[in-house]
């Protein structure tokens, strides 16, 4: 796959990693950056002086690929905005974090006038925002592809070699079933992390060590996007608490009835998982 | 204070990053450090060739300064085997992650026998042994000591030129005080930590960010250890996963009712408390 020109909608931490991680993987391509702001480009640019920025969404036009960096809750407006500016060619792909609602909302609006696939890089930190933004964001992480059965093999792969290109290890997966993961293994976690830092006093603070750091980091992330991030994936988040809530209560009951062992075990269970899992 | 010779009981990570720290710290200083196992020593008499090392608690004798590296449990055996070696101008000190059942067990027993106070460096990882060990481990650390209502201010002082000169930054707070924080900033963390990798499944594994990564790193954490502590602080830990769950149930009820307001209050609360807390 070498695209001649791709186009990046909404520079954040997700499109701007993209610009950046693109403008080296494909040095020869044209690269298109928009954003609905125009003080927002001036760093874009200045960051990549050889890309077109604007806030002029027919700049887009021509490309072969078009990556939506915007909130899930933008890409409705977006893509029906975009929809004169693209061809039955053009790979659209957007890195919302929950699936299943982008897929209803976007899916048919693009029906017969682009291709579409959904994608979600497992990368980002508690920052947001270009200045975030890191050419290597996408090294070794997990990028989530969720075509549905009706996406042909040609656009999955295309998508695939894409973000290879950007250095990410590419999964495929149906959109519940990506739903279903993540709401445990990233937005589960963000709820309990802003949980704990709740659960903390002001002068407990002081005393922080690594551990405290590294569990509450994510709760530093941009509140508004996490609200629509857990509100998006609700149903599945819920079900996480639940589980959640059951393991708490087996802690609690081993806590109060003093059972070492009960608690070594739970402990011990959990240390086995964490310490299996692959190396980033 | 310049000890002539310090004696660092255990070298676990704790008791380990304090003699690498202590060998360059205090480059004129004997030091002697003990363990119960004679193989446990070959690789500290490998790091520290200048170092006395030993399984006779008979080789701390005229030391300065005692560091109990031993967790709680062992303490009452091990400084009961140490009293004979001990004279009332050394200083004993333990590293304990719980205070209050140490200062029940060991004072008594110290008491005008030698100077003791409590210190607890929040510092770590989630590996442990000598081997996880390192010189820089308490640079920027919260060392916090506990001195009791009878403890003479010199004993304290002393304690804390002795972390100060290892790089740590200390806080001083009666054992009640401590373990009600800790109980807050680091058991439950480690406890959440581990219930979180419990209520994610193995398929899920292969998709994990660095936001699980981060969240859940301690979990991987010695379990004997943890169990320990969380058992030596169980009503403080109690505590704190009643004021987590109630956190927990507030959110489950945003989400339940599909507030977004509530859940992004309730997300922004957190994101402050966290984006204030001061860089380590």
């Amino acid at each position: 796959m070498k695209p001649a020109k791709i186009s990046i909608l909404a520079p954040g931490l997700i499109g701007g990693s993209v610009a950046l991680a693109a403008a080296q993987a494909f040095p020869t391509t044209s690269l298109f950056i928009w954003s609905r702001k125009k003080e927002s480009l001036a760093p874009v640019q200045k960051a990549l002086p050889q890309a077109q920025t604007g806030t002029d969404l027919a700049m887009a036009a021509g490309s072969d690929l078009v990556l939506l960096g915007a909130p899930a809750s933008a890409l409705g407006q977006l893509v029906h905005s975009l929809l004169p500016h693209l061809n039955a060619k053009t790979l659209v792909t957007d890195v919302a974090s929950v699936k299943m609602p982008v897929e209803r909302e976007v899916a048919p609006i693009l029906q017969g006038r682009a291709r579409w696939i959904g994608s979600h890089p497992m990368a980002g930190s508690e920052d947001s925002g270009f200045s975030a933004a890191r050419a290597d964001l996408f090294r070794g992480a997990a990028i989530i592809l969720t075509p549905t059965s009706s996406t042909p093999s040609t656009t999955t792969r295309e998508a695939e070699v894409f973000w290879q290109t950007l250095g990410g290890r590419v999964l495929q997966m149906p959109a519940e079933e990506h739903d279903r993961s993540v709401a445990r293994i990233s937005h589960l976690p963000h709820a309990v992390a802003a949980a704990l830092v709740r659960a903390a006093g002001k002068s407990d603070l002081a005393l922080v060590g690594p551990g405290y750091r590294d569990t509450t980091r994510i709760a530093a992330g941009p509140s508004a996007l996490w609200a629509e991030i857990l509100l998006g994936n609700r149903e599945e988040v819920l079900a996480g608490l639940q589980e959640l809530r059951g393991g708490l209560q087996k802690l609690e009951t081993a806590l109060e009835k003093a059972d070492a062992t009960a608690l070594a075990k739970f402990l011990d269970e959990a240390a086995q998982i964490r310490r299996n899992l692959p190396a980033s």
